[in-house]
């Protein structure tokens, strides 16, 4: 096996969802995800900390990307505008790859530990769209409340693209999701 | 001491956040918040099963008061209206106890396993007013952002309540944040 591995990273989290299906995610070893990749456990853990982080690693760039498309947005954009630029952003993350993330929130979802690290990833994406929209010079609690409701897009749109039909890309369904946040805060 | 204690529950919990407040809630055991609160160990464990369930117990009846607001809002009642009732009868759980909740926040804050469950209890309200919108009649992904939108609403006008003047309500601060809420999901 040669020192140089291309796309190591995206090999490992293939095999490691892979194995978790087949296996139970307690069941599987990082030596068996190594393994299956035709990779070394050294290799493994120069890309994740543990078995659990190739869960969650996604989390951390969603969260970057997120931040980086409110900070990006134009200054005359509205809250709201800015936070809609992040979904946007976040989708482009999963082009092409609802399998994948269909066995990852199969392996999260069923296990509690795991739920609980999600919710805690969903926390801290909150909290930082908040951050980065008083950045732009939002007050609270308008910053936060904003923030909040991009989450709860992102997790209910999310939801909904998982079971769509394959067609539908998810950007769109975001798109579609905070349409309907929209219509639903609006009394008849 | 005789075997019947009126408000024991109340008691001790008042002993414990005392407690959690003056040696740390990692410091203070069981026996102490008893000895505190002029009771026996075995009173405290017919109330709560351990020490942390002393800060998580309002969790539960708050989910139950709000469930309950939404499945007795007027058949009428739009969705963020049924949700909107659950918040108002969710603040009156905390009238008059502004400084026994920001005690609590103080402690919750303070430990990583607390705020974690603090987020479980959050993401539990969110499915049980999801379902309480489903038995309205409320189709997805209607109910699940409706839902959303009111822990959103929840978490971020409690946090503006324990800052705020101490002559402003609960309630009252619900009410101004969901109106908040209905102006940023509007572009400008």
């Amino acid at each position: 096996m040669g020192r140089w591995q291309p796309d190591a990273r995206g090999r490992l989290a293939k095999a490691a969802l892979e194995l978790y299906g087949e296996r139970g995610y307690e069941q599987t070893t990082v030596a068996e995800i190594a393994q299956r990749a035709g990779l070394t456990e050294r290799t493994f853990f120069r890309h994740y900390a543990d078995k659990r982080e190739v869960l969650f690693a996604g989390s951390d760039v969603l969260q970057d990307l997120c931040v980086e498309a409110v900070a990006g947005a134009p200054a005359s954009a509205a809250p709201v505008d800015a936070v809609a630029a992040a979904l946007e952003a976040a989708s482009g993350m999963f082009d092409g790859g609802r399998d994948h993330v269909r066995r990852r929130q199969a392996v999260v979802g069923s296990h509690r530990e795991l739920r609980e690290r999600e919710l805690i990833k969903l926390a801290s994406l909150a909290a930082a769209l908040a951050e980065a929209l008083r950045a732009r010079g939002i007050p609270e609690p308008a910053a936060s409340l904003t923030a909040e409701l991009g989450v709860a897009v992102f997790k209910v749109g999310f939801a909904a693209w998982l079971t769509a039909p394959e067609e539908r890309d998810l950007a769109q369904v975001m798109r579609e999701t905070l349409a309907r946040l929209k219509d639903v805060t609006l009394s008849p």
